[in-house]
């Protein structure tokens, strides 16, 4: 059983919105990521997806609802199929839990943002 | 798109190793406890649980490892059919990860301490 430090993942990379593997179970995934600026629109045609805030402010913008912001220590799930961005204005450290395989873009093709997910012993 | 805030989650119960649940996604919960002094042994035969110490200190006892220690910002995976016995030294809370449906007392059974897990709101 491995101990993660979420601190200290956080501290391992600097690259923005490229998120990083922190925990593996039941066929889902913890990432970290570093986020800030705007991200592209996309949806996760099949999979949900958990945002925590651990430091820093990220706003979800939705096509069909208000934004949603989320400060550090608040969290919220956007359901499958739910189009979104995702802004922070500034640096935000932000939790991910998705399904394994969910990409960082989702069904947006051709954005040039698209990450594999990397360890974060590498 | 509900916003949870986890500092305010654990102001909404007081009882202590009775998992109160925060989100669910892709059949996946995300619950909050308050843990303080030792459980039971017991595993999940067919779910790996995350423990993720928000404030406070856990161990997780195992059976064929060392135990593991968690401070507050530390989580770590107990895989499915691992016996555990979490021990809270002093209050801890914590946010645990699992498949919906996942008993808090899992294969162990006799010990009056299986909570059904209710809703923040209850």
């Amino acid at each position: 059983m491995d101990v993660v430090d979420i601190d200290a993942a956080f501290e391992r990379f600097e690259e923005t919105w490229s998120p990083r593997l922190a925990a593996s179970l039941n066929g889902q995934e913890l990432k970290v990521a570093k986020l800030e600026g705007a991200f592209v629109w996309h949806s996760h045609p099949d999979a949900d997806e958990l945002f925590w805030v651990i430091e820093g402010d990220l706003t979800i913008e939705l096509r069909e609802e208000p934004d949603r912001h989320l400060s550090a220590g608040q969290l919220g799930v956007v359901p499958a199929g739910v189009e979104h961005r995702p802004v922070a204005d500034g640096l935000a450290k932000v939790v991910l839990f998705e399904p394994a395989g969910t990409e960082n873009t989702g069904d947006a093709e051709g954005t040039g943002r698209t990450r594999e997910v990397e360890s974060l012993e590498d």
